[in-house]
């Protein structure tokens, strides 16, 4: 599917074709072309009319998972990518967008719909000066769409973070170490989709290329700040997560502690009174104690009393209770 | 809120507003300007007087986390991070304030109350030396400050080591892995935000800035220095933490081989008595042990006193008890 | 064994030997020559017609681990690998092989037989153009197949390790330490293979070498994309290892605490009935309880079965069942 | 104190004061000016006589933690740092001194007294050449026998090291993590203090100043050698520290699964018992065994002796005993 | 012992002293001496005939422990390091070897008999070539054959290594720590030996050093990737043996389980039978089963198989045994 915007004469317009001419150097159109789910009439478009060089038609037909920036003589060409809610919280999906940038046009082109263009479609629309300002301009709003598009995916991750630090921390009576893993995964693909990202918007940010003006470049700092803090947040998140396998697997031998020390008290206290009854049970002369054959019983159970409050006490001097 | 102080014919006064002429090449006068709380007379401010670009404005106008110099014509702005002490030991919340260095002037701009600004203001007014003497060394002053008030916020987090230390070695009554991992983020936040302002204000030791004269270059060695330090200790602190996991871990399982002695201990005591207490309790004709009936009871409880002592003695032998 | 493909007016044959004149600067012909187990013959023809350096030959009889790019006068002289099945999962087996690279010719060297190089002199000769295009085209296809067929090898890992997932979170059974250890071994000898193929992938996408036109030189990049995201994963694969090892470690921490929790309800429920049936089975004056002398083996029973419901009642307070 | 050692005529001698001549370009005198304590006096000749800079002079009479090189007009500026022998093996303190080497004379200052510039001065009184020399030569010294005076220090972690390594291998009767995590401190306390004076030595010895000859730059590079040695040790203490908590962990493991097999033996072998006896202590008509009435007793008793070798000889055949 | 090779008019003979002249300017003649365990005479003749530095003469006389290349007016001084193999597996010993590279001599100085050396010797005397080819030529070869003498080391690490695994996986009855931690040290010794003298080697490969001419460069290449070899290897036994750590920790824990699982399903069979029996052993009426008083007993063993029974069906089904 092809939408192409136009700007001339100071209005923007959506038109059927692009116009050869409008791409001459030194004519006044700025052209904006969108391409989604490229077919042959997009690849021809590409080839003859942008005169796109036939390797970056490959790589823009196919899938890339790396961002790109390769400067060709009439155009810059750059792979970014964008990420997607995955459904119940299964990590990060990358999409990824291709753009060629001449001095006079911006091609995009992307495999799904992507909300930053479709945004940034109807703002040029509403707003003849949004395309009128030229391709770099536009380049960047996308650019800054796509990033924004990132913070849910980020606190979508803190969330589950969280969730499971309250596991592990407060109640942890299923395994959580599956989900643990899962989130580690997921944190580090999001570092991984976000590192190479920051890299590639910083040499936008650098002045590097002449189809970007320096304000643009300003521009570009912006998104670059946005970058950097989503890394770093990455990062952090990162720390945290590895810091809950250890609070687990503590909080795993905390309780079997705690559990060894009640089979460990239970077992000091009634193995002596077993025994103990044992040996009044033999079918031997059994030493009279104090007082008639009636209280003998009551002597028996005031020892095994006596015995164990004594054996609580040491527990509880020794802090185990 | 906005506040003007400025530097003409050997004194420093408060004034009301900027006078334009102030700010032209050659002029005498030195400037700073204070702003907290940008309002919309600020941004007009800044924009229409000191002509500051419309990226930094921006910059300025939102927080940022992320130190940032960069040179523009006119200006040096810079973005640097104080911290505060977070209430109850809630590890480190950073406050940005923004530098515009020129020539004859200093804008100061932040989103809080600035103890560094408030002592440096007053030291102004009662000097009249000190904005006389250039906005490059205003600049070092405020930001040395701003250094200086890491120092309690560091020394806050070795006491939490500290205790937590003692609470590991001495008495690990209540799992303290929540707590290690707490101070872990907070020293790892410490060092993410120290390691950036450290190259920040490597930077500005370098003479790489026209804006700031080298006898001021020389000073900020001093900052660049403290902030060296200050990293440093807060890699130390993160071995620390990192060990005092490892401790608890090893002290939980010592515990646990303390607990199982005990068990070993009285089950391997008591099981043979109740044993042998069974033997004579069984209703079959028992063999007579050496003397009277009544002496037999004795024979068996000296049975299990001697069976016991022979444990014990052997559990003694094996450094158990 | 020698097999020589020859491009000459146009078309491609197969023929028996190299004719010295094919190789003079600006001869129209275009030679690959593939060297299957080098023999004396091999080494003279390397030797005397394609003045190969002495070292290069060295280099290439033997068997060399590590990608090497060497420019020599006459040609460029490459070791790059390729990986192959290993029978069982028994991990990456890689086998060298030996391009020199002319402007008129290709040499390939290999000691075992290559997929990559058979499907490419196939193509050679159903396809005249393959050949004409030139050495460097048809170096990049062979290396690309090289390195499609890595795919297979990186699916393979991926299965064993979701296989060894499985068996951890679900039903650890026997021991998956050593199996998961093992393939550790393999996801990091895969990616000790592909990174430094990756990067001497990388230099030939970087216009570095006069053998290799421009257009080729893009192509290369697609290759290097591909190697970047093979390492990429296999980055990623070792984080899953790494975690399969902690999540067996946690699993057993848990079963661990189960197994006490199972003992330990069990000896606080019988550990007291037995002191119970002990005490009525002493040789002494028996305390009558209510009722007949019948019932009174039903009152014990009654004591002992709410002795029992009551820490059945605790326990799960406790959340231990 | 300041201590001047002066060398002119051939001879060294020990004046009161600094003459401002002997620092004129071509003066033929060499001086060696030590601080110790840094009193206002010696503040006023660095400052006057010696042309000091504020700032390093505001270094040198502060603690600075970390080795600086930095080059002024008509000296260079050094501060490296000795360790001294904490007692009781409580680690590495260091203390810094500093250093002005001017092409005709040496200042050096400090806070503590210093065993290695005692030495030196020594040295220069001794011998007149050593001075004569020039401030170069007396710079390599004094820091080639502070450098030296780290190793007793290394060998006092080493033995720390190697009796702890005793303590974990073969009695670790009392808990050693803490002295563990205490020598790691130490350690890597070490190479934080080490690493910096390596690349401040290494800087020396790089022909980078021109203040020191050729021939001393050669010098320097056998103490950066030694520096590289200290680092490389600090290194393998480090490795063998992280072992030994290791090593400790598992011994504790060992342990335990050591006191679980004793209680599983012996309840395996005795809870039978128990049973057997009261199965034959039941209030039933009990089956006769073969023999008379007076056997019985025998007969049961050998049953036991038989299931309980029976027992021992499983746990003999499972590698439990 | 002072052993001198001199190659003229076509011949290499052994002579007893150096001919100062030879090592003129375009002498002929090219000169090997080899010095083993110095003494005066052989310093005298370092000093005087080959007009060693005093520097790398210091050097030469002690033991360094890192490799050198230094490059001074009338040769290059290297620093080389053999290892030997340790008696019993005791790790990694290293011997420096000093070489003097100049354009018509090598002078190569240790302190311990060496292989390559004598090798080299031998094979100089039959063959004359071997030193008529040049210095350069001949320090490749003594180098080339230090490198392979580590090859029989490592093997012996990786049999160390092999041995261990099969001791954690097949037969854990001693605790391998210690041999473990003893195997990690060594491997990281020879990582760390075998690092510094690849990078060494590296420089000599990249014809840097005008002593050394280009196809001797070609060939260091080789030593190169045999010393990348052997780091690869040591890295990736550093992996293994960290997996040996792991895989041993794990076992134990597995046993762990194992052994209380033994001990749970013990208690849990034999507890209640002890209650059982100790109900029939009370000394109060006993309700009667039915049947006869002689069936009595054997309806309560019956109901004790029956017990245990269940038990064991409820364990089996539980997957514990």
């Amino acid at each position: 599917m092809i939408s192409v915007l136009v700007h001339r004469d100071g209005r923007t317009r959506r038109v059927e074709s692009v116009d050869p001419a409008w791409l001459l150097p030194g004519a006044p159109e700025r052209v904006w072309v969108d391409i989604e789910l490229p077919d042959p009439a997009a690849k021809d478009l590409l080839k003859d009319v942008f005169q796109v060089h036939e390797l970056s038609l490959e790589d823009a037909l196919s899938e890339i998972h790396h961002p790109k920036i390769e400067l060709f003589d009439k155009y810059l060409y750059l792979i970014l990518h964008g990420i997607t809610a995955g459904t119940g919280g299964k990590g990060v999906t990358t999409n990824d967008t291709d753009f060629f940038l001449g001095e006079q046009f911006l091609v995009t082109l992307h495999h799904a719909p992507s909300r930053s263009i479709r945004q940034e479609q109807d703002l040029c629309l509403r707003n003849d000066q949004a395309l009128g300002e030229g391709p770099a301009g536009l380049l960047h709003r996308i650019v800054d769409a796509m990033v924004d598009h990132y913070r849910p995916e980020v606190d979508a991750l803190e969330d589950r973070l969280e969730r499971l630090e309250d596991v592990v921390f407060e109640e942890p009576r299923h395994n959580p170490v599956r989900d643990i893993l899962a989130l580690k995964r997921d944190v580090s693909a999001l570092r991984r989709v976000t590192l190479p990202q920051r890299d590639a918007i910083g040499r936008l940010a650098r002045r590097e290329f002449s189809q970007i003006p320096d304000a643009v470049t300003y521009r570009f700092r912006d998104v670059y700040d946005h970058l950097v803090q989503l890394t770093d947040e990455s990062l952090f998140f990162q720390d945290r997560v590895t810091g809950l396998l250890d609070a687990y697997l503590s909080s795993q031998s905390n309780r079997l502690n705690q559990v060894m020390k009640v089979l460990t008290v239970m077992s000091t206290i009634f193995m002596p009174l077993t025994v103990l009854t044992g040996l009044y049970g033999m079918n031997v002369v059994i030493p009279h104690l104090p007082g008639s054959a009636a209280v003998q019983f009551w002597w028996i159970v005031g020892m095994m009393a006596t015995m164990s409050a004594a054996m609580l006490w040491v527990f509880r001097r020794m802090d185990w209770l």
